[in-house]
């Protein structure tokens, strides 16, 4: 029988790094879930166990921790970017790295009206996250950038609206033109190039999608995102295309009847499962080759 | 052999209650978490099965959601109030009535530069918690009211210290005057009686609670919860005492020094587990007798 | 305004000791998750900061580790027993002492027909547990030990009726001489004395616990619980009591009236939320006292 | 700016379909969780909110009950295939239909030595899952079949080794001829066809996994995995490829001496986050192409 080893990977996944700056006593922290993974021509590793070509994991973690040191830590694409290229060029076998990075927020505590120097709240409102995909070597080197937000939980008490619909003999769902929206929203985009300013595109970017889901009136979870990415898309040049993964996360109005009472899309029940699950791409015409932008990233189509 | 029933209770847990106020176009979301039981004497019911005096769990449920429309959502304690004396006056078995209310935020979604009518996104920053537990009936009636917090994440970044700790034999930890201290705290503080500004007292006792882990300089985890807790009974007669469980997050130093690297407080690893658990009650001296106030509530000493 | 602390207790949570036996090929596993916690006279760590009375929980992390090899692992209930004398023995400020451990259970892996003698897979059905509380010194010493199992999930297909419940005007629950019985079962039961044989105790109430389950016709949650219970406290003269809790894991039966089908008990839907929640307590009438042995004992009443 | 839609997919996540087969008194369980998705050319949708050719995911919902009582549930990938192939047919502006099937196993309970006919215990070591993609209509349908288990957890206590490594800067990982190596395995084969005998090439696999697994000496989890993958294609020509995705579940040696301890392997502290994460595909040579059996697969390179 003839076999050979196919797609391979392997790294640290979920390094918890935690960086404080502290060059004045008003403190600055960044806060990061670090998992990076090689790829590429790792065949004695896997047929014969012969590891000389093998950066180990522990290797790939220490070096995460060790580069916020030594490299610091500023947007989390920068940080990305620099690990990703540095263990390419650490391991020959490798044909790629890929370094994923969540960053949680925290707020300063408010003190007498004033944000404290040094002690924080964690935020709510979604984790920004990135996957960085750093491939060859010298003059070769190409890296993709695909950033973006999740659990970004958001619901709309109006404005939604549901109809229309294909139906067969197994739909029993009424049509509605006035429902509860929720969802918690996975958005990626893929930047199309490396020379972003980072910080302030994903600012902008998150202010962007709030503000279309608020402003949309929504014919289908479908529409609402087509729409969020369209405005992203258009006033975000660097931004190739979206990627959306979002839980429908249904609001049932409760049958009070039997109690003599109505239920003018007054009183829900927030279900867990099963959930309606919408995964969209928005994507630029004239957008640059993804190449490997996408690899392992999970839950997107 | 002689056996008898001892203690228990039997209800609905985490019934999704979601009320839509929509009087106005700026409509108001109240977004609960239900949970109910009753205790008392219903040997029958587990020792030959009959169910004569079993409300059953599923009507527990159906009265949460019905009471949102009939009675309204304001403040969870009145809510969780109106339900627990209702359910002590339904079952005549029943000697007393727990009801259990976590509440989470939602913002308005900004839109320029306004919240939203009907767009909202979820808050981080921890979930309100009530645990009411009424007993008797008609003149006798009593109700016990637990408030609190859970899920509030902090961290200082220094301001924290811990040394001159017992030593022995199975010691190695260092002391330290300059450590990240983290916690996610759960609070829970018992009112002294129901004569209440509810979401006033919250909303004060959670931002003292914030301003205090921020001020006090900290000797150990026990001594800033001693002080965030001193704070609240010193400017909240309505409260009669306050528990907490704080998990010691521990973010530990890394060693950067085989990377010929210095580390002066700057990089650390977020660790799982094991966690330092820290738990302590501030008491007022002349504090009213506890009942069954804390009946059932979890994670606490 | 005068205060003062209050209950209060500070440990090391969550350290997960594995132990292997070595001593031939055949190894031995004991994987374990040990939770220390001491209460008592702490003022000072509280109210001053002052740590000189506080055995860091660093420490007590360590003991768990160092025990394992010092003085082994043989039964969890033993284990808990020796670190919580010797915690109460360290910690002069200590009134008591409490280990809580779980244990994972591991098979041999079959190979040719046998179990392997170092390589395991991971079994399912329940995680064993115990709470151990040790109080006082030299001929004070008092030990109470409360023993279980959690995440026993178990469901009937029959032989599960509910009905003759008390109705009010929220009521809407038909009543049912056939329905599915499923929960995650949480049972602990407290052990009159220390003069056991821990495994053999704990691996035959596990048996009938699950033996009984299936043996009786169910008319409520609430009356299966108090069999099994009886059933235990009937055959174990070694346990005094017996708590269960278990959530009633709805299956609900899917109408499929609308696609022309009937459904027979055939085709159910597993609910998430909301969940009964069953509580109950079966106590030999001549029980000895329960002392502490229920301290910080979370989800039971 | 000319934007387009992109990549797209809609469906009902997590429909726990629980069926009992109750022909005779000896009852059998089949307890899924359900998960369908349409994609294709759903522009309408999207853009403008025509919802005219969207099956609903409710619609989808109620076929997986409806069709668990018309069709039954026999092994998981012909209930997938079945409710794949009904998708397309339903969906005119469907291009793939993918169903993704979890199976939990349930055990009867021991009852004077003989499994009980109605009641249950739910078995531990993994959980059975496949995903299937239908395409096309009529003389063009194809069907891929990618059938798995997750969460198998397993464990050797040596016949481990780890050494040999590429060494940088940042290592300090010391070379190892015996560690504990641990992982929670999800492994994913594709099958080459549809004809295939199910549940026994399923019990085959595992059974074959599980064995590999004990059997290997391992010099990386990368050779183990490659080893298991290796027999599995030896022995099952149905499989064309399978794939691991393994998280190397760290069991770091606790340093015992500062207490005067020796360590030769025997107390190991199960660590958290980070983890190693290995993933690797093992391929015949002659495999048939893949097409969209990989679609949507989370989790794998």
């Amino acid at each position: 029988m003839a076999i050979h080893l196919g797609a391979n990977q392997y790294g640290k996944a979920e390094s918890r790094v935690v960086r404080i700056y502290r060059d004045s006593p008003r403190h600055q922290i960044r806060d990061l879930n670090v998992s990076s993974a090689l790829r590429g021509h790792f065949e004695d590793a896997h047929t014969t166990g012969d590891q000389s070509e093998v950066l180990p994991t522990d290797t790939q973690k220490n070096t995460a921790f060790a580069f916020a040191k030594e490299k610091g830590v500023g947007a989390i694409e920068d940080y990305a970017l620099t690990l990703g290229g540095h263990f390419i060029d650490s391991a020959a076998a490798a044909e790629g790295a890929r370094v994923e990075v969540e960053e949680y927020t925290w707020e300063r505590i408010p003190v007498d009206g004033e944000g404290h120097d040094h002690s924080f709240v964690r935020a709510g409102s979604g984790v920004r996250t990135t996957v960085v995909n750093v491939e060859g070597r010298g003059d070769e080197r190409r890296a993709y950038v695909v950033s973006g937000i999740r659990d970004l939980v958001v619901l709309k008490s109006t404005g939604s609206e549901f109809h229309g619909f294909l139906k067969d003999k197994y739909t029993t769902l009424p049509e509605t033109n006035d429902r509860i929206l929720a969802t918690s929203l996975v958005a990626r985009w893929r930047y199309d190039h490396t020379e972003v300013d980072w910080d302030k595109s994903y600012d902008e970017i998150k202010t962007l999608l709030l503000e279309q889901f608020a402003k949309i009136h929504s014919l289908a979870l479908q529409q609402t995102l087509y729409g969020m990415g369209e405005a992203v898309l258009e006033r975000h040049p660097e931004v190739a295309e979206i990627k959306f993964s979002a839980p429908n996360k249904h609001h049932f109005l409760v049958d009070l009847s039997p109690f003599g009472l109505e239920n003018p899309n007054e009183v829900f029940i927030a279900a867990d499962r099963p959930y309606g699950l919408i995964e969209a791409t928005v994507v630029r015409d004239d957008a640059s080759d993804a190449g490997s932008a996408w690899h392992a990233v999970p839950g997107f189509v």
